[in-house]
């Protein structure tokens, strides 16, 4: 296919004065254009397809080189960047050097902030705004956040709302209302907007609710004085959007989110309005693509695929060995079928974490909170504290919202909360706001709290096994990639112990995690060229095996620490400060982790090695070291 | 006065047959018993004062030896812990060793968990009641969450009350609602909750209303059909109650928190509700002392006080330096004064950050979001993106809450926001929920993130001066104490620049923050004993000084980095880092800081006294280094 129409477009501008059928084909250019790129890769699709339309009305009823806009979440920015003259360069999205696949401010002056956390679009716009209405109080910049319904009950737009209610801003809140998260909504939330499906006003019946409004006011007193705001009320139940309008927003709509002319109509209209406004908008994740709108949860982000003789949709490559995520998986499913006590929480992420089965077949056990992880972390304390031994299944990244939770409700508590930190370190395409490269740092820090990482596939049941023993909380932390089994006797699990996978006199590799096969690579490596290294799977982050770690620094070389973490205050740094501490020479210990910098999106294999964090790397920095005067 | 009942109660069993008569009598005595222990202590009173019928109530009418309660935020325990066999001990609250101030499950089975930090207990009452159901499902144990209408608009209430309407299960939320947080509360919700006060329902009008609800089902087709959920709907707007409802909550209420037989009545009722219920209560923060109920906020945590000749409340004592809080708000104020472009956030604590005059004389620049850390930090974000300076002045522990905001929204996109962290640092008599020991370790984690602690009083402004002109995120901490001025040619403010206060040739000590007066003192105490020591005012947790901490390495024969954060990740680590990473030898490098466990509540220079964190523990410290051999 051609894309006449995209191929020109260098701002939204171009677009501004479009006819409805010329807008109606620049929405079927960018399916085409959407419909191209996940073919090749994987890369988010469904959620991009819903939007298109919002997204043409958007840049033609505002003026976003002055007016702001912020997409939640950012996983449905494609058409905003098509449209925002970033065509040319599409093919490249979530390729290393090439667009990222959210929202990026160094890419354009449209994308205004980079998203990728769920929810803080409301709070982002209402500080636009407010800082706006006091630097530039003249040009009425307009302040518009696109939210899905998915992220909605993600606490932090209520806290926002209620900021932006209180200060009574001009700021217009779209709810893109597409009944999904990632998976089904969930709770109350998800029931309220479910209503406003069948709500009189959505089906027509504006007409005979004006004239049940009118009939009221005949009512008798005292009752009636008591009433003035009952006509709101009533108007508001039938618009459904009670929730919103106690909350102090103006609520518009429903409207149907694939209608062009009707939308930009609503968009029209509450432009103006003063005071935060929602604009319900109803779409649908695929739209336009039959399969993805059977399937959104599959064609969220699909692997690439294409289309069979039978015109039937097949993924095109599956990966070999499995995911970390579907060993965890698999492995908590066989404890819940043994443990009627464990229990499980996921923030909006049953597909993410592969839980499904879980979900299926232990539905009383399996707690998908929306994306909600501090609750998650907090529901998962009290739980744990009538006596269920709760699992919190949640990327490392997302769980970063928990921090508070992880510290006094569950570390402070002392109590039985296991954390699987799915997509820890690089997590690939996705970019830095997935990357789960902190956890190491910010886990250790809490007293009570038992840090761990499992070396390979090997590892994760008996760590798991452990966890789920422990009495207290403990943390495991594995990467989004396919897990290697490392050929060996495995050492059992025991509490602050490493496993000394081998020995060597010239050095030894500390590898923290799943980097554990890498650096068996790494000393393969360094063997060719004469150099005799150990490797040791650390396994504990926290509490240190420092009896074994003492003997490598006392008895080899060097020894290198290798994790898949900032370097800031992570295991390398914990090494240091025990062996320090204990005051032992440091001289020949390095730690090899991430920078002081955020990494950039790319293939996850391609940034560790561009990081020095595969087998070459740590074979290159082992190397470095061993050359060096060991004994200061 | 004496305390017949309280001196008799062993537990709650004991008030459950009270007449009317001796449930006052006991309020009577509970108040007298707090009135008593604020005179002697700063301590939380007037929120206590307000829920002792509410306490009684709950006490008399669950039996929470089975039943599950979770007092939020915890400020208001006091009233629970006199009923709960802890009146002999009361006296010693919020002394080290005493009574916490706080829930605490160490102190009695009555106490679930440690709060602190406001608006978890949905979340945890809920994870009580789904495991309770879950593994003793013949129990029928209820449980019950008492939350103020401060920590109501803290989003993770919002998160838990979403899954708990999913869930479906069987709660009571008891809504203390008495129109305060510490301050008086903000935003919509506050409105939102005005307007309850001013519901028919709640004056009287209950048969006048009945009358409407009967007249509706006379209207027409085909209005009627579509409208069967109307009567609900006016019935729950005139409760004042339809957030609540349309959130999927069963709304009752509101009643007089102050009116025990009514109270009791209405706790019958709610206790065997299906499904999640919130109850309403009215209560009056400092109800039954006078002083309390017209100054709340004074009240909400005062000095200790007693009552002159005229009796008129006077305080006890005043504090002789002033505190980092009022030096940083009159810093703030006059940066204020002179750039427009300067905001400032307060996540409820205009008081406790001493903000009130820069909320009265700049409202437009002012922001108080309520107990909303993570929109706040989000918000200020964008205030930052839009071309403000905003100062977002949140105490350490409560800025948790923000951990992912920082990351995302300030961090990542290097945003110009500044924090100032109060409180940073072992606080005192509130305990571990309140001790900022963390923010060390995890804030200097993200890239972009500039980590500053100014050394003492003359630090401040310039440090502040820094930040705000700074292109970039930039954190400042300091504790909860008077600031002492340093005598000195105070050096000027350079990035990542440390002042080298004094030299000395046998060693180092490397001050980071407000410990820094205290590391001359103990270089004193070192020169009594003819050690020649000198001391850094470190100023900068990151970027770090290198140079002249490498140097103080290479030259002086031990260093000593002294902080109040835990050692684990902390700044002394961060030397650690830096010093291993150049390849230094490290063995004459030691850290002071916190260990690896939870303080508890005490006397802030006794807790630091025990921590050896005061000029005689710094002096052991170095001296035990001085005697070691430095050249490991």
């Amino acid at each position: 296919m051609e894309f006449p129409k995209l191929s020109q477009i260098q701002s939204p501008r171009d677009i501004k004065d479009y006819s409805d059928q010329e807008s109606d084909e620049l929405a079927q250019e960018i399916r085409e254009a959407l419909y191209q790129v996940v073919s090749d890769r994987t890369a988010h699709f469904a959620s991009n397809l819903g939007v298109v339309e919002l997204c043409i009305g958007l840049h033609q009823i505002f003026d976003f080189s002055k007016d702001r806009l912020i997409w939640d979440t950012g996983h449905q920015i494609y058409p905003h960047k098509l449209v925002t003259g970033r065509f040319n360069e599409f093919t490249t999205i979530r390729h290393q050097g090439g667009l990222m696949g959210y929202p990026h401010p160094g890419e354009s002056p449209y994308d205004l902030f980079m998203t990728g956390h769920a929810g803080c679009s409301v709070s982002t716009t209402l500080g636009l705004k407010a800082a706006d209405d006091l630097l530039y109080p003249e040009d009425d910049r307009k302040s518009v956040a696109v939210i899905g319904d998915g992220a909605l009950p993600s606490g932090i737009v209520f806290e926002a709302m209620n900021n932006a209610a209180g200060l009574n801003k001009d700021m217009l809140v779209i709810l893109n209302d597409n009944k999904m998260g990632i998976c089904p909504r969930v709770g109350g939330l998800a029931s309220y907007l479910d209503k406003a499906r069948t709500a009189p006003f959505y089906n027509g019946l504006k007409k005979d609710v004006s004239w049940l409004l009118n009939k009221l006011p005949v009512l008798g007193e005292p009752v009636a004085e008591q009433l003035m705001h009952f006509k709101d009320a009533v108007k508001t139940y039938l618009h459904g959007g009670m929730l919103f309008e106690e909350m102090g927003f103006r609520y518009i709509g429903p409207v149907d989110g694939h209608d062009l002319p009707r939308l930009k109509e609503a968009l029209r209209m509450v432009k103006d309005v003063k005071g935060p406004v929602l604009l319900h908008v109803f779409t649908e994740k695929g739209h336009g693509f039959e399969p993805a709108c059977a399937d959104p949860v599959t064609f969220h982000s699909p692997a690439p695929f294409e289309r069979d003789e039978n015109n039937e949709i097949v993924p095109i490559k599956k990966s070999s060995s499995p995911a970390y995520t579907n060993i965890v998986s698999q492995t908590v499913y066989d404890r819940m079928e043994r443990d009627d006590k464990v229990v499980i929480m996921t923030a909006a992420m049953c597909a993410g974490n592969n839980l499904d089965k879980i979900r299926d077949d232990f539905p009383e056990r399996f707690f998908d909170v929306g994306i909600c992880e501090s609750h998650a972390v907090a529901f998962a304390a009290g739980m744990a504290k009538s006596g269920a031994r709760p699992i919190v299944d949640i990327y490392s990244t997302f769980l970063q919202r928990s921090f508070d939770q992880i510290f006094q409700e569950v570390a402070l508590q002392n109590l039985p909360v296991t954390f699987c930190m799915d997509r820890a370190g690089i997590c690939g395409p996705d970019g830095p706001t997935h990357h789960g490269v902190f956890d190491n740092s910010y886990m250790r820090i809490f007293p009570n709290m038992v840090v761990t990482a499992p070396g390979d596939a090997s590892d994760v049941a008996p760590l798991l096994d452990f966890a789920l023993t422990y009495d207290g909380p403990v943390s495991l932390r594995y990467p989004k990639c396919s897990a290697a089994t490392v050929e060996r006797q495995v050492a059992p699990i025991e509490l602050g112990k490493s496993e000394v996978y081998s020995s060597g006199a010239d050095g030894t590799i500390i590898a923290c995690g799943a980097l554990f096969p890498d650096c068996i690579e790494a000393a393969n490596l360094l063997k060719e060229k004469g150099l005799d290294v150990g490797v040791i799977n650390a396994r504990f982050i926290k509490p240190l095996d420092t009896e074994t770690i003492f003997k490598a620094l006392d008895e080899t070389g060097f020894v290198l620490t290798v994790e898949e973490n900032v370097i800031a205050g992570g295991f390398g740094s914990a090494v240091l400060e025990a062996a320090n501490g204990a005051g032992l020479r440091t001289g020949h210990l390095r730690c090899l982790g991430i920078p002081d910098e955020f990494v950039e999106h790319g293939d996850r294999a391609e940034l560790l090695s561009g990081l020095g964090l595969d087998a070459e790397g740590i074979a290159r920095a082992a190397e470095s070291m061993a050359g060096q005067n060991s004994l200061i």
